[in-house]
């Protein structure tokens, strides 16, 4: 039974205490900032010395700094306020897309210093040179880095698949044609990468850069449709990392076949193909899925493109999509009672005709409690998430465990 | 963002220590009592000097005892093993169901010590009325404990309804005709309870008593259809305390008219009015859907007569619940990625009939990662999980800090 009984595994001693009072300072300042030693302790309730000893320790680790006694204009008496650093250690985070390649690095105030995006067929190409190419990428953006003062710490990877938890290897990303692909082993970068799905990273983006609540369910779509599901602050992956599984939800179970097997799941009516052939449309490219700019020859962009000149079968195939999409949402909130619904990815695109469906069919099938049409929202970040998510997972990680550091 | 930054709002204290490590040899002993001291030492990786004194603490509160020497064989030289007691503090669990009254008392081995269950026509009864003769029954329950030795130090409440979280209040038990309820208000028993939705505390008794799996979904089912989910050997219960409301997930989105104003959810297919009239059955008596015996009177029990006797319109309705069911879990599943879904309540007296088209739709519709059919069971406790878990929920408390009871 995990977690079941009290307390965890293992005894609380002067170690873990001081490790848990760092971490407790760093989330101070990052959440403060700028701030006086004297206000920190008044935030953490930790003594003054306390504080001085920890402040000193994360100064020395360069994960904070000190602005002038001038800078601050709030503490009376001389005594310099502190920051969290905007040089020193940085995240790296990196993207795999089906036609795409990105690299970002982030500081620890996770402010984007880095971010390079360039198209790549990397279904058409083998995984080892797909990794070659952003290995290369991630060499010139840690160049890039260093010249700023900044040194990443920590890679994470994006991949449009499912990913094994805590682990180099991509068990399935079927849109890029990888299989037991061992990212780790093939990678001859800056850093060793942590796989991880870029729909959980594209939520927990939107959780650090644009808290709508504690407790949402982030929609994705790019090829297929994904969720993510945060829960208390944090990412949700359920008993083996699976979690999230949106788009195969059975919508109307007599419906037409999945290519899962099963009959009527969502991504039948709302998956990019399933709307681009609603609405008399060619499928989009191999390849030109994942890019962040917005082009015709892109399914996604064509789409909105159409919609924007009021194809009325473009509108229409959107509508539908929106009505499955709240009939696979209106389960999930019963199911999950979320503050919130965010649409993200290729579908933040599409809001302005996504949104009013789904919001109807939301609003007629959660009755059982108060369920406000507005907590569907659409993701700012749309599809810029992963890779802002991917560098944002080191910096979350520094800042919750700032003694891994060495501080 | 709740929980978002690292290290919670506290700083680490030795108070806190030393409630951590209460709670790790409570936990430690409850685990693999009978135990010696060395063995909790060994265990927890705290030193003999720290054991002893937290031991000392706890068999002075009386939450542990101590065996003579002869009663442990496995340790080597003289010293005697320590068990979590099974005289001092204990859990009162009380139950309102809407045909039902119950109370059971249990001492902090989790071992039922007194357990009454009688009918009562809740639904038809003032709330203070059926609350002063639930008190009545607590009181008996709480003199028969004594006589034990066993003091019930908090009292937790099962009811069929929303209830807001840590709360004394139930804001709504449609089947019992409560609204706004303030259960802790009208109360005159011996101790104030807290009031929970019985479907959580069903799953919880589950974990607790048949552990399957850190984990799962747990379906429940008196008159209408409810889920509890436990993560993590938690309870999960969504932002506002209302997540598991599985009986109004979609099924067909065109179905029939549902009491909660949307068209062809769940309970339209699967609740006990709906699969008796499909069976073309009477709805069963009101005020006879609680009960932990089955009796002709009651649907369950009639439903599971007939289609022992081979009932063929009464088969092929539940065959019918069982694949809405399993349409509905097919989602829940998708989206969640438990380890195992539980049928408890009165779905647990169903299971020969409900379960293998239940497996089969799950089969069907679960098939982007691997699904064992035999991760759905039927929970052992059925009916009896609520009033259980209202009484195991204090003896967790108890373990998880016993700091809170004078250790």
């Amino acid at each position: 039974m995990r977690n079941g009984s009290a307390g965890g595994a293992r005894p609380a001693s002067q170690q873990s205490m001081r490790q848990h009072n760092l971490a407790l300072v760093m989330g101070t300042v990052a959440g403060h900032g700028p701030v006086s030693r004297a206000a920190v302790a008044g935030h953490t309730g930790l003594t003054r010395p306390a504080v001085s000893s920890l402040v000193d320790a994360l100064l020395a680790a360069g994960l904070l700094t000190e602005l002038g006694p001038a800078a601050n204009g709030r503490v009376g008496r001389p005594g310099s306020a502190l920051m969290v650093s905007d040089r020193g250690p940085a995240g790296l985070g990196l993207e795999v897309g089906v036609g795409h390649l990105g690299v970002c690095v982030t500081d620890l105030r996770g402010q984007v210093r880095a971010w390079t995006v360039v198209d790549s067929p990397n279904a058409a190409l083998p995984p080892a040179e797909v990794l070659a190419r952003l290995a290369a990428l991630a060499d010139e953006a840690t160049e890039t880095a260093a010249g700023l003062g900044l040194r990443p710490v920590a890679a994470v990877m994006a991949v449009p698949g499912l990913v094994a938890e805590s682990s180099g290897t991509v068990e399935s990303a079927p849109n890029l044609g990888w299989h037991h692909v061992p990212v780790a082993d093939l990678w001859a970068g800056p850093l060793p990468p942590r796989v991880e799905n870029e729909a959980n990273l594209g939520a927990l983006a939107e959780l650090w850069a644009h808290p709508v609540a504690a407790d949402f369910i982030h929609v994705s779509a790019e090829s297929g449709i994904g969720a993510a599901l945060v829960v208390g602050g944090r990412l949700f992956t359920g008993a083996r990392g699976l979690a999230g599984e949106l788009g195969h939800m059975p919508v109307h179970p007599d419906g037409p076949s999945c290519s899962c097997g099963a009959r009527g799941c969502l991504e039948q009516y709302a998956a990019k193909a399933a709307v681009l052939r609603a609405a008399g449309l060619p499928p989009s490219r191999p390849g030109d899925t994942g890019s962040p700019r917005v082009r015709e020859g892109d399914g996604i962009g064509l789409l909105a493109a159409r919609a924007r000149e009021g194809d009325v079968r473009v509108v229409r195939a959107l509508e539908k999509a929106g009505e499955a999409l709240g009939t696979a949402l209106a389960g999930a909130v019963n199911l999950l009672d979320p503050a919130a619904v965010v649409l993200g990815g290729a579908y933040a695109e599409l809001g302005e005709w996504l949104v009013p469906p789904t919001r109807r069919e939301l609003a007629a099938r959660v009755t059982v409690r108060a369920w406000d049409p507005a907590a569907l929202t659409v993701s700012e970040l749309g599809r810029r998430g992963p890779l802002l998510g991917a560098a944002l997972a080191t910096v979350r990680s520094v800042l919750e465990d700032p003694a891994a550091l060495g501080a």
